[in-house]
C-alpha cells in the first residue's frame, strides 16, 4: 500500500512534478455585516479567472504622490548594500540596476499607509473572508530599455514550500504606478490557472531566495504544463493606466516579458494573507526565509484607514 | 571653415552621435505602366508611418507549407556548425538554441520562390520605384519560453556603415509564420521614426557581425533619442495572424521584447534593395561582411512568380 503525502500541495521533490486540483476555496465566505467592496460580477470573475483588474482605482494626484515616494526610495536605497534591495543580474546594460525593493510597507510610512487603504485592503478582506496581514511587500521597478523578464510562476508554490504557508488563502495586489501598455512588459496572467496546482521538480537549495528573487531556478513550472494551462485559459496582459490595480490569487500562474521600450513599468506589490493562514515551518527542513521576504514577527490585523496625501 | 562630411548619414564615429533629417524619399516614384499593388491609402500610410501591416496575405495552406519548410531547415541545420546559423547567447535556458538562419532565399528552394511571390515582391518594386534584389534573408525563430529580445535599431544604420549601402532605398518584409500576439514578443515599430536618422557613437570592431547578430553592441541608438522618437510617434506592436506580412522601411526604428509565453514567434524576413542601390565599400575601411549577411555577388533583378505549393 502506497502512503499518499499528507501535504495537499507537494512540490520540490524528485518525483512529484505534475498537476493537482486545488483543494481550497478561491473566494471565501464573507462576513455579511461588512459592506461588500466588489459587486457580484467582480466576485464571479475573480472566482473564475483568478484575478481582477480594477482600472484607475487611485487618481492622478495619488499616483504622483506614490510615484514620488517610490523614486525617493530608489534614490535612498541605491548602493546602500541593504538586503531588501534586489539588483538586476548579468553584466550587460541594466545589470546592477535596482530591480525590486522588499518590505516597503515597513520601511516607508507612505506604503505602510497604502496597505491600509480601504480600496485595496477591503477587497483582500472580502475575498479572503477574514482579517488579513501583509505577508510580503515590494516595489518592482522594471526600468525602460533594460527591464528583465519575470518567468512564469505560482507564488503559492514558493510560499508553501519555502515559507510554509498552509493553504491558498492569500492574494497579491499590484498597484500600477506607471502606465502599463502591451509593450512595456506588463503582468501576464493565465486565466483559470489558479484552479490547478503545478508541482515542480527539484529540491530547494539553502538560501535559495538570494538567487530566486533575481531569477527563479527551482520552482519553475514544466513547459508542457504551462502550455496546457495557456491553451485552456489563454494569456491575459494587464495593460492599464497608472493608478489601476490588479488583484490576483496566490496560485494564479503569472509572469512578464522584458521591457525594451523607453517607458518604465513600475508597480507596488502587496501580498495579503489571511490571519488564519499564518506561516508554519518551511517544507523539507529548510531554514525560514528572512523576515523582509516572508513576515512571521509581530503579525497583526490591518485596520482600514484612507490614504491621506500630505 | 569646418568641412562637413560628404556622407549624408555619418555614424559609428566618436563625435557624430545625434539625429539628422532623412535625405531620401520613402515611397519612390513608381512606373505607371505597372499595375499598382497598393492603394493610395496604403501608400500614404507607409509614407507617413514607415511601415504597412497587411493581414493574412498568405492563406492557411500556404502558411502550413512555409512553416513546415522553416521547421525542416531548423532540423537540418542544428549542430551543423554552419555559419548561417545564429545561436542564442548566454548560459541559461534557451542558450544555444537556433535564433536565426540567414541566407534562406539561397539555401532553400521554397524560400527562393517565396521572395518572388508577387504579393510581396511587387510591393517592394512599387515602393522602391525600381527593380529589386535580396540584400539579406533570414528566418527568426524566437522560441516560446526562452525567446530573447532584439533591441531597438535602424537596419539602415548598420547596412550603411557595415555594408556600404548608399541610400535609404531598401525595405524589409516580415512574413509571420506563427500567430503574433501582443504577448509573444511581436515586432515593435516607432511610427514616423524613418524620417530621422539616428547616428550612433562608437567605432565598429572588425567582424562585428559575429556578435551583433546575437546582440547588438555598436550601432545602438542613444536612449534619449529613442525616448524622443517614441514620445513623438508612439510604439506600434505588429500583432497579427500567421500569414500576415509587415513591410517596413530600412530606416524605421524597431525591436522586440523577449517571449516567455509557450508560443513561438517565428517569421521569415527578406530585405529587398533597389537594383540602383547596390553596395559600395563599407565605411571606415571595414572588411565587407560575408555574403550570407549582405549580398554582393551575382546580383540580378527578381522577376515575379507566384508561390506554388507542391
Amino acid at each position: 500500500m502506497i502512503m499518499l503525502s499528507q501535504d495537499a500541495y507537494p512540490t520540490r521533490t524528485q518525483n512529484n512534478a505534475g498537476i493537482l486540483a486545488r483543494q481550497d476555496p478561491v473566494v471565501y465566505e464573507h462576513d455579511s455585516t461588512h459592506k461588500p467592496q466588489l459587486d457580484e460580477a467582480q466576485r464571479a470573475s475573480y472566482q473564475e479567472n483568478g484575478f481582477l483588474l480594477m482600472p484607475e482605482l487611485f487618481n492622478a494626484e495619488e499616483v504622483a504622490y506614490l510615484f514620488d515616494a517610490m523614486q525617493a526610495m530608489r534614490e535612498d536605497f541605491t548602493n546602500t548594500g541593504r538586503k531588501e534591495v534586489i539588483a538586476e543580474l548579468g553584466n550587460g546594460a541594466g545589470s546592477g540596476e535596482v530591480r525590486s525593493i522588499f518590505n516597503v510597507h515597513r520601511l516607508n510610512e507612505i506604503f505602510a499607509n497604502l496597505v491600509r487603504d480601504p480600496r485595496v485592503l477591503n477587497v483582500a478582506r472580502e475575498i479572503l473572508g477574514s482579517e488579513v496581514y501583509i505577508h510580503q511587500s515590494r516595489i518592482n521597478y522594471k526600468p525602460g530599455f533594460t527591464g528583465k523578464e519575470f518567468y512564469w510562476h505560482s507564488d503559492f508554490e514558493t510560499w508553501h514550500s519555502e515559507d510554509g504557508m498552509p493553504t491558498m488563502r492569500a492574494l497579491s495586489c499590484s498597484i500600477l504606478l506607471t502606465d502599463n501598455s502591451e509593450s512595456n512588459g506588463p503582468l501576464m496572467l493565465i486565466p483559470g490557472s489558479h484552479h490547478h496546482y503545478v508541482s515542480c521538480m527539484g529540491e530547494t537549495p539553502d538560501e535559495n531566495y538570494k538567487k530566486s528573487l533575481k531569477k527563479q531556478e527551482v520552482g519553475v513550472p514544466d513547459q508542457i504544463l504551462l502550455r496546457y494551462l495557456a491553451d485552456m485559459g489563454g494569456i491575459k496582459s494587464c495593460a492599464g493606466k497608472a493608478g489601476s490595480v490588479v488583484f490576483f490569487d496566490c496560485n494564479t500562474m503569472h509572469g512578464s516579458n522584458g521591457n525594451i521600450t523607453p517607458y518604465p513599468r513600475s508597480n507596488v506589490f502587496f501580498v495579503y494573507n489571511s490571519i488564519a493562514n499564518q506561516l508554519d515551518a518551511p517544507k523539507g527542513g529548510l531554514e525560514p526565509r528572512p523576515e523582509f521576504v516572508a513576515a512571521r514577527e509581530g503579525i497583526a490585523e490591518l485596520t482600514p484607514q484612507a490614504l491621506a496625501i500630505d
